[in-house]
């Protein structure tokens, strides 16, 4: 299968302007890959288990290593490059602003700051007027947490197991996946919860309402046996990441809501991965009809051509603060060379329609062609997902729906997953795997030509993991 | 005395290219304006309290506000602004780098970002040599203390009283002043110190020599009290950077370097501030000729003008991690953009030989000028520093030392300070003030014209702390 999938390798690529770019040659690869392992230490890494792969360049939903293979990013390097590789508009607004006016420090007023802060207001839902800006999305979520905890005096954080919030602290020890594991001891002041999940319930229900209904249910015994009134917020990722592309039931998030005013509690909406266009909205609360009182981003809102990262702030929670100093910053909150990508990033999604483009493409094409692939291979337990965000979910059994690799397998135990990846790339296609599953992530402004050709990628990937089947 | 200083407002400047610029007017004054207040949430800030400037551009050590006023940037933004504004080396190496690769995940491999590791490694002490990329100050401390604990098997951390090490959970548990205070509650992973400050001395020490020899001794007996087999790191920054321009006493850091031997402890280096340049060393450690364990920097690195921090890694702890996958990471570590600049910084710094610059600067410009100034003012207490990082610190009575304003003072009680500072803001200077001290921190390629001028300013403007004199 390799061979014949197997994409030929190019010297050159041509960009969308027509103009031609060589790729870097082999001793530039030497190079790269020499100083790369000398001295670039990575995230989540056994340093010397990786063998990073250098890229030589990017274009669209394509980038090329410098052996001059493409790869087509179904992944949207960390599901963070939703206007794709070298958009013109962000690469123009940095570059202007770059020119114009690098950085400010926080406590200036700048336009670009302002006019980002005012945008992302004018898209919030009800009254999520004011804007903090961070570098990146953990300290999104730090600064969220620190903010419901001012406001309610109340230190304890309810979070979601499969979830991911980030690398610090404070957002570590919210996250509910096995990053959190080796990590500082929680200090009480965090309690994990069961969200919906319907093709495994940890409620033992049988429709996507009783889902919702038990997982409801569970959350207020939570509330109520951690005590309501030492809680001070519930986060949760409006469709989970990372973590399974897990849609919420109907009824589910609206529930939350009104159980956080029901008890006081701070109801904090995590949308790093899924706001800014990834489910064709500009938040995924707006697709459940919910008003959280925070909205936590980052990725989307400039593709992340230049950190950045904020918290959405309601009034009610703002007004806490004019007269109470908040206790949080950092050097380069509000960058204007960040802030300038972000205000380019809205040009682009109305100008070009890029909300509709994504409902319009996850609905008319990945949806029937992934339905289509749950037919035909016996390892799909599930397909799921809205607008470019997608999960295909793999088993060895159908009807036991055992995992095609247990939970958090590395090594050999996850072998089935490793063939899958290495047949994606060797047909061309970069893929998001995780666990047991493959997520379609692309980037927002893929071609209709791209988005087929990837997906047929997967679909005859998928026979590596078909091998597996009982 | 504001009327005969104050600068004659400008409707244009000229940059250095010899451009003219025209400045925005009074209309994009108000937009600007009315966009933060209506939706800009300000770091550390009872938001209704403060009152944030628009800045309409920037050029090497001056910045403008929309009246057409020039600042001299006796602070380079938080002290961050290290070659000043819109250098062009930097802003051409951002623009290139936007148009060629924007970003990339940090799995991969990427010029840039290995040729940026690498000149770090290159000039970073003994044998650091690896490099985890971060996005500021605040994340390179969360993951330089984890990598402490991983490799010690240990939790507790000491750092310093009066001390910044950021705003993220972990961070501002670490941290000394009162930014810590209306922060989470220590979980008892991190006990503080005191540290040598000959001028308010802890020790009752009557010389510089005693007091780094009391101080070490006290930093022994907690390490010996808390349990030195509890304890995974001591963090201290280099110099102390917001808390007073603390110049360590010979034999102190390396004292610390041998107890941390001595009990097995990481001795991690903070030098977010005083790191690339500063004092006129990459490293302010390569100054007081001690090897720490880790050193975290920021700001300095590429100036701010795209987020970036870092942990410089010793083979050691590096080699720890070779086999055990290190739990953190970030979306952004190593950004492109980011190192891009970064690299820019080193080719400037050695072009221009920056550090040879700060360091004749500050010998024959600044610190006889402080103190001179020491002389003539009965509000000076004390001038203490090194490079271009020098503080002036205020006092009502010279004998008793008592300060010029109270600990952490606001409102009121803060008067005489925000009176200094709002002279040297109408005499056309943007002074960088804390507590009851003027810093002097201007960007390191400030011309000696503007380096005069902008001391003549804070002279003249320190007849307002003078009348506070008893
Ligand atoms: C849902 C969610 N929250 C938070 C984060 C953390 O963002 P960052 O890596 O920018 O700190 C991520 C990153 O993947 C995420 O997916
Ligand atoms: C010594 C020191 N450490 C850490 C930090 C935190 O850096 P950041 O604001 O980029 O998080 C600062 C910021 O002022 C600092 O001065």
């Amino acid at each position: 299968m390799t061979d014949t999938l197997s994409p030929s390798a190019t010297a050159a690529y041509v960009d969308r302007s027509g103009t031609t770019h060589q790729l870097p040659d082999a001793a530039a690869d030497a190079q790269v890959r020499a100083d790369d392992r000398g001295h670039v230490f990575h995230s989540w890494s056994a340093q010397a288990k990786i063998d990073p792969m250098p890229v030589a360049a990017g274009e669209g939903s394509t980038f090329w290593d410098y052996q001059g293979n493409a790869y087509l990013d179904f992944s949207s390097q960390l599901v963070n490059l939703n206007l794709g590789h070298q958009h013109p508009d962000l690469v123009a607004a940095i570059q202007q602003q770059a020119g114009r006016l690098a950085t400010i420090q926080p406590i200036m007023a700048n336009d670009v700051r302002g006019e980002l802060a005012r945008r992302i207001a004018e898209v919030a839902p009800g009254d999520l007027d004011k804007v903090f800006f961070t570098n990146g999305g953990a300290d999104a979520n730090e600064y969220a947490v620190r903010m419901a905890r001012a406001v309610t005096g109340r230190r304890k954080v309810l979070s979601m197991y499969r979830s991911y919030h980030g690398g610090t602290a404070a957002a570590i020890s919210l996250t509910g996946d096995p990053r959190r594991w080796a990590n500082d001891p929680s200090d009480g002041s965090v309690a994990h919860f069961f969200g919906p999940y319907a093709y495994r319930s940890p409620f033992h229900a049988t429709t996507e309402a009783e889902e919702a209904q038990r997982a409801l249910e569970h959350l207020e015994n939570l509330i109520v046996l951690e005590g309501a009134a030492t809680v001070a917020a519930v986060i949760i990722e409006t469709i989970v990441g990372t973590n399974g592309v897990l849609v919420p039931p109907a009824g589910y998030l609206p529930g939350v809501r009104a159980l956080c005013d029901k008890y006081g509690i701070v109801y904090i909406a995590d949308e790093v991965m899924v706001g800014f266009g990834r489910i064709g909205e500009w938040f995924a609360v707006n697709h459940f009809g919910v008003t959280p009182d925070l909205i936590t981003f980052a990725k989307g809102v400039n593709s992340g051509y230049v950190p950045l990262g904020g918290v959405v702030i309601s009034d009610r929670i703002a007004a806490h603060f004019d007269d109470v100093a908040f206790a949080g910053g950092l050097t380069y909150s509000g960058h204007p060379l960040a802030c300038a990508a972000g205000v380019a990033t809205f040009e682009v999604f109305e100008r070009d329609a890029i909300l509709e483009r994504v409902r319009d493409l996850g609905s008319r094409i990945v949806e029937p062609a992934l339905r289509a692939m749950a037919e035909r291979h016996p390892s799909v337990g599930e397909v799921r997902g809205v607008g470019l965000f997608w999960a295909i979910e793999l088993v060895r059994d159908a009807s036991t729906r055992e995992p095609l690799v247990p939970f958090n397998a590395s090594g050999p135990d996850a072998a089935p997953m490793a063939e899958l990846a290495a047949a994606c790339k060797a047909a061309g296609l970069w893929p998001f795997t995780h666990f047991n599953r493959v997520h379609v992530a692309p980037p927002l402004v893929i071609t209709e030509e791209e988005l087929v050709r990837g997906l047929a990628i997967i679909d005859e990937a998928l026979e590596v993991a078909d091998r597996y089947v009982a």
